[in-house]
């Protein structure tokens, strides 16, 4: 295996795209060889045949920890050293590979029979994406169907926030959503996009199979995305004790409690 | 009403109490004078007549946006200067507050016909607390019970995460949990600790009023926490295509699910 030089320019901003797009920078939507950090979301992608290791940086304690599972090339390093090389924002627990990329998935591959869909209509937010990655592999969702711009990177902050998911939950980027969900409904997916004024998502299990769509918290769906879904579902939310509601939930929260009611796990 | 000064070192480590910890430092559970940053956190603590507002900085733009909710004694100041204020990791929005504390409020005044309370032994991530506060607003938890030590502090990054809900859900710290839970238990709380090996947690909804108790991530529910509950409840976790589950969720998101599958919103 050939031994590469690490991208010297890993900052926090490569972690927030959503900031970047905020400066008018031009962000590619996927970093060709993705750098991972933390235990679980670095273990994972090691023990994943898909991914081919270009370097891996660990401390001393996190080489002993591994043992027999460290592969030969890694290169022993300081938790300051690994810190300069992610940057100050990375909490990487003393270990951060270089890896392949996943191989592309596309919508024709899946399968209406096995689990639902899950689509995110520009969740920037990588701690988000990486929470939501998780509970679809708890909750049985197929496969995550993501914007290819204005989407986090599938490394970093998102691949620890996933804590290792991110190797079992195939993540689909497409350029148009709406022509994404035609494809879908010709598949015969129903698509529920979950936002406020919808029905209680409880009611809409009998349909099968099931897409469903979450937009970013604050935004929430596009308009052109929420035209396109089949039916408009929301959660319950109790009523306070003043006579309201507080029905704003983080958007992770969201997913994996939609995904819980729309599952039989 | 009086001005003070800001406190001068509002740095990021006041947001991650878990590393001031590991640091050896002593941090005391909360601050006397939490600082709030973000449009709902600030906008929600100006709109509750139980805090105190003791400096207010907002930049023009959100100035002019605030309009007539605009407190008389706000600082107009240029969002780099908010950002020298409070450190360079908090998404402050252009608008930070100093505030009074909340009333400190007492398991004695719950009342078991009102909602479920949930409990977090040590769960140190503010970003997951915040996230759970607004889960339980959302999901008509009644309070939340917290260690009053290794638990972030109500503000920044917390309240942030709240979004607004950190003003209507009262946080109960307690310093020490197993004391907490005799007293719950004393009222007529059935307590359920949720945890790896557990029965699904949806047989439990006949047992009513119900205390919920999560752990941190990693770590779970502390030995002694266990043993105090009365049943340990898990979330249903499906089986993936290699035959395996994946059954780690994010905290905030296994507390989403958790509150939804007891409460009958």
């Amino acid at each position: 295996m050939t031994k590469r030089k690490p991208p010297k320019q890993y900052s926090a901003n490569r972690e927030k795209p959503h900031k970047a797009h905020q400066k008018g920078g031009k962000k590619p939507a996927q970093n060709d060889t993705p750098v991972l950090f933390g235990i679980h979301a670095v273990s994972a992608a090691l023990a994943n045949p898909k991914r081919q290791l270009l370097n891996l940086m660990v401390t001393a304690n996190v080489a002993r920890d591994l043992g027999n599972e460290l592969p030969s090339q890694a290169d022993i390093k300081t938790a300051a050293e690994i810190t300069k090389f992610l940057g100050d924002q990375a909490v990487h627990q003393g270990i951060a590979g270089t890896f392949s990329n996943l191989p592309e998935q596309k919508i024709s591959q899946l399968d209406p029979s096995k689990g639902p869909i899950l689509m995110l209509d520009q969740v920037t937010d990588p701690h988000n994406v990486g929470a939501i990655i998780r509970s679809a592999a708890v909750f049985g969702a197929q496969a995550i169907i993501v914007t290819r711009h204005n989407s986090p990177s599938n490394e970093g902050i998102l691949a620890k926030s996933a804590s290792g998911a991110l190797e079992i939950m195939p993540i689909i980027a497409v350029g148009n959503l709406a022509r994404a969900i035609e494809e879908l409904k010709d598949m015969g997916y129903f698509i529920i996009g979950l936002d406020e004024g919808g029905t209680d998502i409880k009611s809409m299990t009998d349909h099968k199979p099931l897409c469903l769509v979450l937009g970013a918290e604050g935004a929430g769906l596009r308009r052109l995305t929420r035209e396109n879904c089949d039916a408009i579902a929301s959660l319950p939310a109790a009523t306070r004790p003043n006579g309201q509601t507080f029905a704003t939930l983080n958007v992770s929260n969201a997913a994996a409690v939609a995904l819980y009611a729309i599952t039989d796990v």
